[in-house]
């Protein structure tokens, strides 16, 4: 680069590529090689598009035209309705939903148009804090414990905010993203009700990341939009539930007394992406008629998750890592202290990055440290992911013989799964 | 906002909606109201998508998983030979191939990483200015002139950058957009040799946005690269001789030697839109591979292109407003200086915005003001764009008939062309 005379933007040069996406190309190639690895690394759902979904883009190969930057209009209506309902929002708040490729896009562009600095719990997921070194904005951490559950506590988000400001730093926006990756955890009504008076007595807007409530275990999801309509942004898209990742569409929606913020995310979408691609649009409306079809599908594969994640979770509890039970999502972020002695006096192991590597190398298991979450590398976390089988089968087993036997179930129709705990606990107990 | 607490960032403030994705909404509101408009004023290719893509796309409806951040390998490699060849640059210089949700993104990327100031020849197009609010970075114009075709020379190139220096700029990039937009005119391989000589001297990158280089008129199209290969980055997409804008996909081709900025373009990706739409990129597999049906289609288009821009230039004539023979594209970027005096006396007009709006009020006919561009308001410049037909139709008519008679067919297949022409000349005569 020196030689050349081109330079890469200062800010920039922190930037490395996205973990989740880097573990997962290397897990292909290692599989390519030939491999076998227990993938517990990467958060893809992987069941089937939904048929429905699928003639639908075939309909539509035709469309060619640009749609609005802010996306097709009938999209944009059906997704804002079926998005408050889901997510139990009082339909008292009007909002402008605005359609992005991805809600990760969308995300970026909210703390793009947004001033000033970004409360962030720790851990959370991998983006957030890289889509700050290109906005330039400076990150204030609420390091969590897992004795809180790693949940964000009004106490603990009311201090920091006055410690922040004591400091120098001017929080104005908070990502708070439950069912939560890493930790598969969430929030009640009751303590978001309480997070939502913090922000609106601190006027801080939330960024409500909400892209795994359709893959909640138990009782519904509840958006904290419920209690602080008016600075609440929800974000949300399809590539969880309906394990549509690879479609790229997500959905802002931005409450009307907000509507600067909706103008500049809507000038931002015509200047950079336009809008997302035409025929994507009308494949996904399908998604958000309440189709009795794609409903049943989506509880379904939310069992399986549950099932799944479940098993793993049990898995943990036989190690001796105390673990929550998991309400939602597909990932675990257990505590390998217990194992602190053992890992550094056979395996020469300090802290997550190396845990991870190792894991790799001697388990063949895949996992993401901690520090890819935000926290400090001393802290032997590691966050797992329970997707590592075939959907297609998973669903079609499911919807055969049911899974009153969970754990035969994963036994049967996740074995990677099941045989990684078991990689998992030969690793932790040294019996590899 | 105030009352809310948030605010959006000072840098952004100044942001507004793309001017030709907001004139195509406004001139949708007037059709869907019942108006006639003759829209010149938005740049989308008509033309229907072709069979062999449209049946791409179904094929791979079921594809959900993620792409890699760059894009899917066969692609890549595809697209990189397919634009080499067609933009004739020499096999010697190794390219790293990126792919995008449009080269809007990629340019916008581009920016993104790279430091420095920007050097950006008036006019040029829409986007790349309000890129800049975004990115933060200084715009180091130069004014070019009717006179001199709004060409950038080497010589006001290499005058400019000193005088920029001189003046605190630390210019670093220099966005080179041929064929133009909105000129639609375009550089001789000798022009962009001496170019390149000034960039490679000066420590210039060149950000080549070739989009149109498909949709040339007579010889074939030649890249700066061919000249200057290891401080190039040619970004094209299919959205112009293909008519897939809203598929959104864009290609850049970073040379080798600075893998660094590709590192970090992919890096923005992962952490922003992730990838590509996995359908999308399957479906355009078949625009790199020479495949004979689409070649033919692409040369049908682009002579459809060619004679009604040459038939709108051949009206401008008749008006009296001097322009160089339109070389590529579907645009003219005709100065009304000669009708200075009747405008101002007979609509009170002195500025370009106003002589737009005059336009479209008056005859009806929808044109962008040269401001959009960047020049100077008092220039009376509009961009007249030469897309407001039925591609299906005028492509079965040529298919059909040909187009010996260039006139006539427009005439029959492009009526509003015909008619906004007619318009025109009314409003400039005082006819109307």
């Amino acid at each position: 680069m020196e030689q050349s005379g081109f330079s890469i933007r200062p800010s920039l040069r922190g930037l490395s590529f996205s973990p989740t996406l880097l573990i997962n190309e290397e897990v292909s190639r290692a599989r390519a090689a030939g491999h076998l690895i227990y993938h517990m690394g990467f958060g893809e759902s992987p069941f089937p598009v939904h048929p429905v979904i699928q003639e639908k883009i075939t309909g539509y190969a035709g469309r060619n035209s640009y749609m609005p930057a802010a996306g097709l209009m009938e999209l944009r209506n059906k997704a804002k309705a079926y998005i408050l309902a889901k997510h139990n929002v009082p339909p008292d708040q009007e909002y402008l939903p605005m359609i992005g490729p991805g809600s990760k896009e969308l995300i970026f562009d909210i703390q793009l148009a947004l001033d000033g600095d970004l409360l962030f719990p720790v851990p959370s997921w991998v983006s957030y804090i890289p889509q700050t070194l290109i906005t330039r904005d400076e990150v204030v951490k609420i390091y969590l414990t897992p004795e809180e559950s790693y949940k964000l506590s009004a106490e603990r988000l009311a201090a920091r905010i006055t410690r922040a400001r004591e400091e120098g730093y001017r929080p104005t926006k908070l990502i708070l993203n439950y069912p939560n990756n890493p930790t598969g955890l969430s929030y009640t009504a009751e303590e978001l009700s309480r997070i939502a008076e913090v922000c609106r007595r601190e006027r801080i807007l939330v960024i409500s990341d909400e892209i795994y409530a359709q893959v909640s275990f138990s009782e519904s999801h509840t958006s904290i939009a419920a209690f602080y309509p008016e600075g609440t942004i929800i974000t949300t898209g399809l590539s969880k539930h309906l394990s549509l990742g690879g479609f790229r569409l997500g959905v802002a929606l931005v409450p009307a007394n907000l509507e600067a913020v909706f103008d500049v995310l809507r000038s931002i979408a015509s200047e950079t992406f336009s809008a997302v691609s035409t025929p994507v649009q009308y494949s996904v409306l399908a998604a958000f008629e309440q189709n009795p079809e794609i409903e049943t599908y989506i509880t379904e594969c939310t069992r399986i998750h549950h099932i799944v994640t479940h098993y793993v979770w049990r898995a943990l509890l036989e190690m001796g890592i105390e673990y929550p039970r998991p309400v939602g999502g597909f990932y675990l972020y257990p505590d390998f202290e217990p194992y602190r002695e053992l890992v550094r006096e056979r395996y020469g192991v300090t802290d997550s990055p190396t845990l991870a590597s190792r894991l790799l190398s001697d388990a063949r298991v895949a996992a993401l440290p901690g520090t890819a979450f935000g926290d400090e590398p001393q802290a032997l976390r590691l966050r797992l992911s329970t997707v590592d089988f075939d959907g297609m089968s998973a669903l079609r087993l499911y919807q055969r013989d049911g899974a009153e036997d969970e754990a035969a179930f994963v036994e049967s129709a996740c074995p990677r799964v099941a045989e990684g705990c078991r990689q998992l606990k030969r690793f932790f107990t040294g019996e590899l």
